[in-house]
């Protein structure tokens, strides 16, 4: 019997046209939610097709990815949009990748906001509030990815009050600040970059609900997903390692619609 | 009592961004089914919101208007496209306006391929077929437009395989040919200018299935719905004197969805 | 002879594919410098070469106008970009401009950053100091309009350190703070709407180089270029009369290419 | 002494924001011709600096590689596009790549149309025409690239009624009918794979001046420039393999702004 569950989700469908980003094929029969670019900052039809049937024929579930209208900054540049601009753009993309995973005959678990969207949300949880309103009036089963370490009150809060499910996210290979933050990536530190000590934070974080502190303190942290990457061998590496080390220790991974 | 019904569609939704295109306001409320763009060729995801919104509040039934992505050149140039990206592509915009739509409580009637890709679709049946497919795998409920005067077994076998329904489309103001086809845009006579011979061709294709050509032969043609424009004041007044034409012969103007 | 002489400049070449935008046709042969949109927040290649084409039957100076990536949103949306972004940008807009200009036996007097560049701008120096240097690079006898009520002095250096000159610009129809600063569109009174008014601001900003601010205060402020608008037949009316009370008192109206 | 020259040109900068396409830091040092994306099939204006800096530091010639206005195609569809929409396309390209290089100190040697583009212009020399008449209007020293087996004498007399020079271009891993044309891709033997026989190829040319066809026949065949591959280790091998031959031989690999 499983101790505990844990979802691991990575973003995938990332390529382009001609152009290929990321190792799809291996890193999704090792996660269980795949968060699949919906053609804003990353992704096009085909790409979404490809990347559902390929999350189908692992059984992993399928969850919108949408981004700020950015192709060639890949959605990473902070753009001075509104809260109605938002919601138009996250309704578009959601919508696109419901209609491929319709045509494969699935159904979507979950939206995670990409990028400079997913950081300035984390800045202002206003932007989680319009993500979770558009969910909520597209299909009420859809989970939001929202970041752990952010006001899990308000975030639960917010969820509730539009009538959606909340899962927090675990950056993996990230250092944490003492209040529950990321260290940024500017600061020495930010990304770990060993192996053994990301995946012991990890089955710490889901065994004990604590992370230790860049400033060696622990702290609670709770999370339902934790965030992996397939954008290299070395990133591959990593997520095989944490699978291994969850199993190990009798941790199941799962996606969220199974266990929240 | 109506002793006929027919249905008057538009394209709309045609704005973009700062780029305001059609009298969406002042056509809507003539029309009974609405074409609206999504986002390839026209429309945004704010336009499209807006147009579902103005649609709603008039009754006028939803349609997706996929065309090429051809922002630049509205979707009217063909393009050397496979039948799988005309299928990805028609996939992502009907799922993008649907979500639209979603949240604002409604779902789509129909879908009509704009431009280049409708005038592709009625020299190759194939293109038909793969729009047909598209629809069947994700709403079973949605029509196809298509042009009347095209082989209409032809296209009804098509749908019945896919397993939708399709609408027959009339163009009021383009001539005909004796096979049914319409008079190319290149040659003379192909657009009919004069709002009481365009009104009477109407009338008459609703009330004896029949077409005077531009040969001047009376061939049968039946249609479900006409598309009308509204483009400029002139058009208005078109469409302002078919539904006045219509109404005086006791033609009800509904969407295909309601008698098909 | 000429007492005073100014420079009238408007945003022009703003439609896009089907998408008219502008009454460029009527205000271009009020006006001696044209701000031409370049693809990126407005403008197309075929719309970039009629403008140029009308410009020049009028005598008009040509200048390029680039703006952010970002076309739905008209490049009024502030994007978080660097330096060497920007630099690209605008280096690879004035470059297709150019060729356009070229390929009708023309070359570009000037350069404006439009819409969110240019506030960008405003508000951070470095910004200007960027397109100087592209500009430098490219053609050193590219003029930047600048906005006047900026540090004068500053952005002369600028312009001298990076070898090409600057226009100051005023805004006929805005308000000013004492500062010699725009006041916010957010504010009221910002936008000044009576024609007699504006024209008489601009009289007295090139006779006497003054502004009387929104506190009633007179503040001096030195421009060679006076910015106009050519959105609507009201808007045109205002130039009209612009026009109208600059020649009565004398002011010649020229490109800047022509006095600096 | 040399006793021969010839030029190799590569498609380069076709990376695009995030994505990385091509070996262009390996292959650029083994050619003479660099031709780089401007945009509209692949590159943007930051990778198109890099690669204008890469070429530059390897002395190799920079040439504008204008596509088709098709990004998730790559430029590869062919599009309904009239003469003077492809004349406004590539005056465009040309003159955004014309201000990257002119940053730099540079410019531009050649132009040579892409994938769809090119074989548009393969079977319609007026395409052949418009671009060469859009070149002279920009700077009449630019060297169109066209291809060595298209009707020789035609396209002298365009360039030389337009005022631009022409450089015939073999395709070193291409089978060639009898005719002189490239056998179609969708035939058996259409590439050839045997890098040897590859080289053997191009000698043959560049000493004889002929080529063998797929049907075993010899026949004449005059080229200027060579176009090789970066795409993967496979085609940079071959360009490594075509360069010994060619130095064996005493050939020198020169641009043709050189020899011609």
């Amino acid at each position: 019997m499983h101790l505990k569950t844990i979802d691991l989700n990575s973003d995938v469908g990332e390529s382009f046209g001609n152009y290929k980003l990321g190792l799809d094929e291996e890193v999704i029969p090792l996660i269980s939610s795949a968060n699949i670019a919906c053609g804003y900052h990353a992704g096009d039809p085909a790409v979404m097709r490809q990347t559902v049937t390929l999350a189908l024929n692992h059984g992993v579930s399928l969850g919108a990815h949408p981004g700020l209208p950015d192709l060639v900054g890949f959605g990473r540049r902070n753009m001075d949009v509104t809260l109605e601009e938002i919601k138009d753009f996250v309704t578009y993309q959601i919508g696109a990748l419901q209609a491929v995973a319709a045509l494969q005959g699935a159904r979507l678990q979950h939206v995670k906001p990409h990028g400079a969207l997913y950081n300035m949300a984390v800045k202002n949880p206003a932007i989680w509030d319009a993500v979770a309103e558009v969910m909520a009036g597209i299909d009420e089963r859809l989970i939001l990815f929202v970041l752990a370490g952010s006001d899990r009150a308000e975030l639960e809060s917010i969820a509730k009050r539009r009538g959606v499910r909340v899962a927090f996210e675990f950056f993996a290979d990230r250092a944490y600040n003492t209040d529950g933050s990321l260290v940024s990536r500017k600061l020495p530190g930010a990304v770990i970059h060993d192996n053994e000590v990301v995946a012991a934070k990890v089955l710490k974080l889901v065994k004990e609900g604590k992370v230790k502190t860049i400033a060696g303190l622990e702290i609670e942290l709770k999370a339902e997903t934790i965030c992996v990457h397939g954008d290299n061998p070395k990133a591959l590496a990593l997520v095989q390692k944490i699978r291994e080390t969850l199993k190990a220790a009798g941790v199941a991974v799962k996606p969220p619609a199974d266990f929240l």
